[in-house]
């Protein structure tokens, strides 16, 4: 495993721990009890308990942005099972550490897909620590096995002195979000709402052709209500009330309102179905 | 502009992102990659959304407690429209980084005055980021102009590089909460209800004369409850359930209850007013 | 004092500021502009409002997992009154600042047990931070005396220079959950429910016998529901609604659901009690 490209000195760090009781901030005492010098950059402990999937949405976002390094992620639902704990090397160099589950896939993909994939093997990680004194609880690996581990690799400790090589075609992924086109446009999922109220779907805005500028957009299974919206470059060019589509800042069709909720104004969250059609003219 | 007293490892940070999405880990995502070396001061991600009044006051607050460095603000409801992107240089030598729509002009006073104001070139300014090969979104200025330009601007960049001298006389900047002397006492503006219930006006502390220990407080244009109140120095000084008037550790005039909320107690929030006055004596 | 074995660029950071108006970061810019070399951990900011006993829980279970370091932490509802102001030295090397109301006490056992104890002289204090402009607030010494406290003494200044030495005697502690033996098992109080749902106990795991695997829980006080729950290792061995047992990774005694609240289940929350009995076999 080449370090020839990669930031040593920083981790990024994931997780649905929140902030209120210390999770987080016990991985971030181990990192720097066993890397000192390394800098933390936390991405979000505030993904929903056990929501691997948004974990990973976040995760492959966010990795790219950040320079080639370390990256620590923990949604772990099935911490102390058979679930395995990973190592996994991206293409561009970066580390991901986390549980076998799918969380760190979309990111590898993202970073230039898997290179090399590695299982961790937390009694060698726990020796080579000097936390053989303390025992491996069997609900926290995100402070006894995740953070330990990532905070050797980056601090000269080899993979293959905690871990050994796994193949890669056996790893846990996320499913894809749903998205299938229909007569006059698509039906995609709800895969994000924002903190401004922005509905993020799963098609990227640049597959899409609305076939001009006004489209009609339909909750699914609802069946009742169908909104007017116009395709428009950002939330400013909306009149009040007024519904867009816009391309989001990671590149996906998103329904907006400028100043409100579109999430409220149409009732969906995470999961639903948005169907987009061209507007006939009347 | 001179760089000597600023301390160009350090970095505030203050947004309407919130802490769940990833918007501001992408922000910092970017000033790793750019400025490396630097530093970054997390001071509220949690203003309310395009609240550019509250954020206003929150920078205004911290700003003078760091030591002279650069300031990363993004309240930002314009994103996308004509409102302007700048680079302002507060008299203490701090740079301000952020939208022209009011946001940094509080902390650019509290700094100093303003020395100078810049116009950025977003093109220009991609281009020396090496971000020329991902598109500009229109939604997400933080991460794509604001964050990119403070690192540069951190990292030795000159501004005149990246950015074109504007005229002072045009920036936005938001409007003083209300206040007036009313007969016996003043009218003040809610301006803050922190965590505690504690409730901050927009008036001094060190301007009012209460005439004594006593004083009435009532809601404006509510007309029903007056609150008899007792001017203190601390929280502790109040009996069980009684309303207290001091001086809030930003120097404003604040009502609290001792291990309560004062918020609760008299129902009101940020923009309702207040009437404080002399008690008479029975 | 010794410092020989402190990592003194690290301070941690607790608090019941929250994140939303500043107080935290306040702190924080002192920290920067008095200890400018010094990396901060934030171990929590969302202690309750006031809730000592729960800040000095999550310090204690924080601290001893970070490198000897210095620890900042204010939930001081008695700001302002006559609390003392104080500096701990914990067996391990460890500096505690923050004030004399219990906060710290639970940390500095789990580090090693109190050494020294210093009250601090905020003149003495604030002239040597060169903060003597700026007049002591009554309501925010987290900012104005303790920050500035802990950076001096991450800093080099000696803790003779700006406290005077104290009989530990006198401190103030907490007062310890409620634990007791009952008929065929216990009662404990429950110190924690995390954002998993998982509520844990005042017990320790290693201290209790349970005399199998099946246990029988109740709510006391409620007189009505027992419910059958199982000693397990981790959420993961349970099935869908099975109520467990386990060791959190604290070492407490806690109950779980799998993927579920147990507290939400029971409707409990902190300072209830909880009878664990063995089960009897049918």
């Amino acid at each position: 495993m080449s370090n020839s490209t990669r930031n040593n000195s920083l981790i990024t760090f994931l997780s649905d721990f929140g902030l209120c009781g210390g999770y987080a901030a016990a991985c971030e005492a181990v990192l720097a009890s066993l890397a000192p010098d390394a800098r933390v950059l936390h991405l979000s402990h505030e993904v929903g308990v056990g929501d691997v999937r948004w974990g990973s949405l976040v995760l492959a976002r966010l990795a790219p942005f950040c320079p080639p390094c370390a990256h620590l992620a923990v949604v772990d639902p099935g911490v102390g099972t058979d679930r395995r704990p990973v190592v996994l090397v991206a293409g561009r160099g970066d580390l991901l550490v986390g549980p076998d589950n799918g969380l760190l896939m979309p990111a590898v993909t993202a970073l230039g897909g898997l290179r090399e994939a590695w299982l961790l093997d937390s009694n060698e990680l726990r020796q080579r620590a000097g936390l053989q004194i303390r025992e491996l609880s069997a609900t926290f690996h995100g402070r006894d096995v995740f953070a330990p581990a990532i905070a050797l690799l980056t601090s000269g400790t080899d993979v293959s002195a905690i871990a050994t090589p796994l193949k890669p075609h056996g790893l846990v992924d996320v499913s894809p979000p749903k998205l299938s086109e229909a007569e006059g446009g698509l039906v995609a999922e709800v895969i994000e709402v924002d903190r401004f109220g922005n509905v993020g779907l799963s098609a990227r805005f640049a597959d899409c052709d609305f076939g001009g500028d006004l489209v009609r957009v339909e909750v699914e299974g609802e069946g009742l209500t169908a909104w007017d919206a116009r395709v428009v470059r950002t939330f400013g060019q909306l009149n009040s009330g007024e519904l867009g589509v816009f391309e989001d800042s990671w590149g996906q069709v998103a329904l907006a309102l400028n100043g409100a909720s579109a999430a409220q104004l149409l009732m969906i969250d995470r999961g639903a179905e948005v169907r987009i059609t061209k507007r006939e003219e009347r």
